[in-house]
C-alpha cells in the first residue's frame, strides 16, 4: 500500500517545498541566485558577526530552514530528503553570510553531512573564508556515553542552534561562539521513541516495518535502529524510559535549571506530546530540577513518522541567557 | 487494527493534556481553581477591555488553547475530544476575563457548542455579565453561499480570533469588537481535503473509512462528510480545487490583499504544506491578489488526520491592522 502524499512528483518535492517556503516567508528568507538550496536570512548576517550555517537533509521541517533568521542561524543548506546537501549550496551559504569574522557550520553528526560540509570548508579556505564545525551529538540512544562524539544529532538541534545563534547575534568572537556551541551541545540530551514509519516522496513506501503493538526506543530520525523494540506502553511508562536515560547522563544537581523540548516526529498530535510533557514535569520535579523554558510541538520531524522525542538542555547562566535571547525566524519566533 | 497513541488512558487524555499545557506554559496560562477545563491568559484580561472567550472540543490543538494570550483570546473553555464544553467552564472563563466591558464568545458553528455557550450566556446574564456571540462559519464546503450562517467554523478560526482579539486588546467598544469579529468571519474562507482518518483516544478506531487511493474534498474537522470523494490527485490539482472554491466566493479585485493559512489536519508534513503553498501563491498571483501575511503549519488539527486546508482572509485596512497586531500566546507569537 502506497502512502498518500500531497505532492506533484517525488523528484520535485524538495525544490517545490523551497519555492513554497520563499512564497510564504519573503520577509524572512531568500535563496542565493541560481542556488535554490542555499536559503539565507534577510536580517541575520552582518559585518563583524560570525555567520552561522546549518543544514542537512530535507524531511525534518521546520528543521533546518525554519530556524534561519535574526538571532538564530544565518543560512541553511538543504539536501534531498534524508540526504546531505552537496558542497555547492553549503559554500553559497557561507559566502552569503560571511561577515569577515568567520563562519560556523553546525549540523547533526551524520557521515554524509560531515563529508560534504568538510569539503565545503576546504574550498572556502581557498577563498580565505575560515569555516569551523561544531557537530551536534545529542541523541543519547546512538552511542554509549564514553563515545559521545559518535552520537547523532536530533531534536536537540533546536536548543543547540538557538544558543549558538544567540552567541553570534551578541557578537561573540569566533573562538567564543565555537566554545559556546560546543558547550550547548555537550549539555543537551535527547531520547526518542518511534511508533510508525514514514515514507519518502520518491518511494511512497514505509522506511521500516514495526508491529502493530510495538514501539522502538531510541530509533533515529531517519529510521536508524534504536536500543530496544518493545510492546507499546503507556505515555507515562514511555516517558519514564526516555527520562531515565536522560537524567542518568545529565548528572544534574537539585535546583539546576533546564530547557525542555517535547517534539513530535511528525504525526503524533499535540495532545499526546502534552501528556508526555506532564510526565516530564513530574520527573523533573522529583529530581529537583527547574524548567526554565519549554517547547512542545513539531520541531524536528521525520515526515509523517509517529513518535516523539524528549530533549533536556542542562542550563547554566550562559546557556540560559543564550536560550532567552530573542529570535525572529520564519517558523520560530521567541 | 488499533491506532497507537502515547496516552495513559482514553478517559484521562484531555485532563492530562491540560496539566501538561500548564506545566509547559506557566507564564502564559492558568486554570480557574477547581475548574481545570477553564484556561485563562495570565496577561490578557483587564479592566475596561472586552473579554474574548473561545472554545470547543479538544483534539484540534493548538486550537483553541494555543490562541489564549495577550493580544488574542483571554480564555478557552475546553471540551472532551471533538465535543463541546459544558456551560460550567464557559461560565468560569467569562467570569475570569470579565473587565466590565462585556464578554464575547467566539467558536465554530456546531450545534453542541451553540447550545452550551448559549446556556452559559443565559446564566451569566443573571450575574449581570453581558455575553454576546459571534460564530465562525468559514468552511466553504459545509453549506451553499446563500446559507453562510449554516456553515461550520474550521481553520479560519485562527485569523478570525486573531482579528477579534486584537480589537479587544486595542480597547474597541463592545459593539465595535462584535462588528469587527463578524466582519473578520464574513471575509474568511476555508476549504480542506482529507486523506486519512484519525481515531479518538477512547476508541483507538478510525473515525471514517476511505480508500487507499482516495481523498475527500471538503471533509469537516471531525470527519463530517465533504463535497466529493475522488481519486487522490497531485498537490497542484488538489490546491486548485480548493482555491477555485475560495476565489469564486471571495470576489476579490486585483490588487486586494489577503492573509493565507495552509494548515495540516495533523499528520501531513510541512513539506507537503509548502508544496501546496507554492500553488496557492501562483493562483493568487494569477488573480492579482497580494499576500500580506501567511501561516503554514499545524494550526487547527484533527488529531492525526492526514490532509490539509487552505484559508484565505480577504483583508481591508482594518483587518490588516488587526492581523498585524502583536500577540503573545503559549503556542502562537507574532
Amino acid at each position: 500500500m502506497k502512502t498518500k502524499k500531497l505532492i506533484n512528483s517525488g523528484a520535485d518535492a524538495v525544490d517545490e517545498m523551497l519555492q513554497g517556503v520563499l512564497s510564504a516567508h519573503p520577509n524572512h528568507l531568500y535563496a542565493v541566485e541560481d542556488m535554490p538550496r542555499a536559503i539565507i536570512a534577510k536580517n541575520g548576517p552582518r559585518r563583524g558577526k560570525v555567520g552561522l550555517v546549518i543544514g542537512g537533509g530535507s524531511g525534518h521541517e521546520p528543521t533546518f530552514l525554519g530556524f534561519v533568521g535574526k538571532g538564530l542561524a544565518d543560512a541553511a543548506a538543504i539536501g534531498n530528503v534524508f540526504a546531505s546537501p552537496p558542497p555547492d549550496p553549503i559554500i553559497a551559504c557561507a559566502k552569503a553570510v560571511d561577515g569577515g569574522a568567520g563562519v560556523l557550520f553546525m549540523y547533526g553528526n551524520y557521515a554524509g553531512d560531515v563529508m560534504n560540509f568538510d569539503m565545503a570548508a576546504e574550498m572556502l579556505a581557498l577563498d580565505e573564508i575560515e569555516a569551523r564545525t561544531v557537530l551536534t551529538t545529542d541523541d543519547v540512544a546512538s552511542a554509549p556515553p564514553d563515545q559521545r562524539h559518535r552520537r547523532r544529532g536530533v531534536a536537540g538541534n533546536v536548543f543547540i542552534f538557538k544558543a549558538a545563534g544567540a552567541a553570534c547575534d551578541l557578537l561573540y568572537s569566533f573562538d567564543d561562539v565555537e566554545r559556546a556551541a560546543r558547550h550547548a551541545n555537550f549539555r543537551t540530551y535527547t531520547m526518542g521513541v518511534a511508533l510508525s514509519p514514514c515514507s519518502l516522496p520518491q518511494t511512497l513506501k514505509p522506511n521500516f516495518l514495526i508491529g502493530e503493538d510495538e514501539m522502538e526506543i531510541g530509533m533515529g530520525i531517519h529510521g536508524e535502529p534504536g536500543m530496544a523494540r518493545e510492546p507499546l506502553k503507556t505515555a507515562n511508562e514511555v516517558t519514564d524510559e526516555l527520562m531515565d536515560s536522560i537524567l542518568r547522563e545529565m548528572k544534574a544537581s537539585r535546583g539546576d535549571r533546564v530547557a525542555v523540548l517535547v517534539n513530535s516526529l511528525g504525526s503524533t498530535p499535540m495532545m499526546e506530546l502534552y501528556i508526555m510533557m506532564r510526565r516530564v514535569k513530574s520527573r523533573l520535579d522529583d529530581a529537583g530540577l527547574v524548567i526554565h523554558t519549554s517547547l512542545v510541538g513539531n520541531y524536528c520531524t521525520s515526515l509523517e513518522m509517529a513518535g516523539a522525542s524528549v530533549t533536556v538542555m542542562h542550563l547554566d547562566d550562559e546557556l540560559q541567557r543564550l536560550i532567552d535571547h530573542p529570535c525572529d525566524c520564519a517558523m520560530f519566533t521567541r
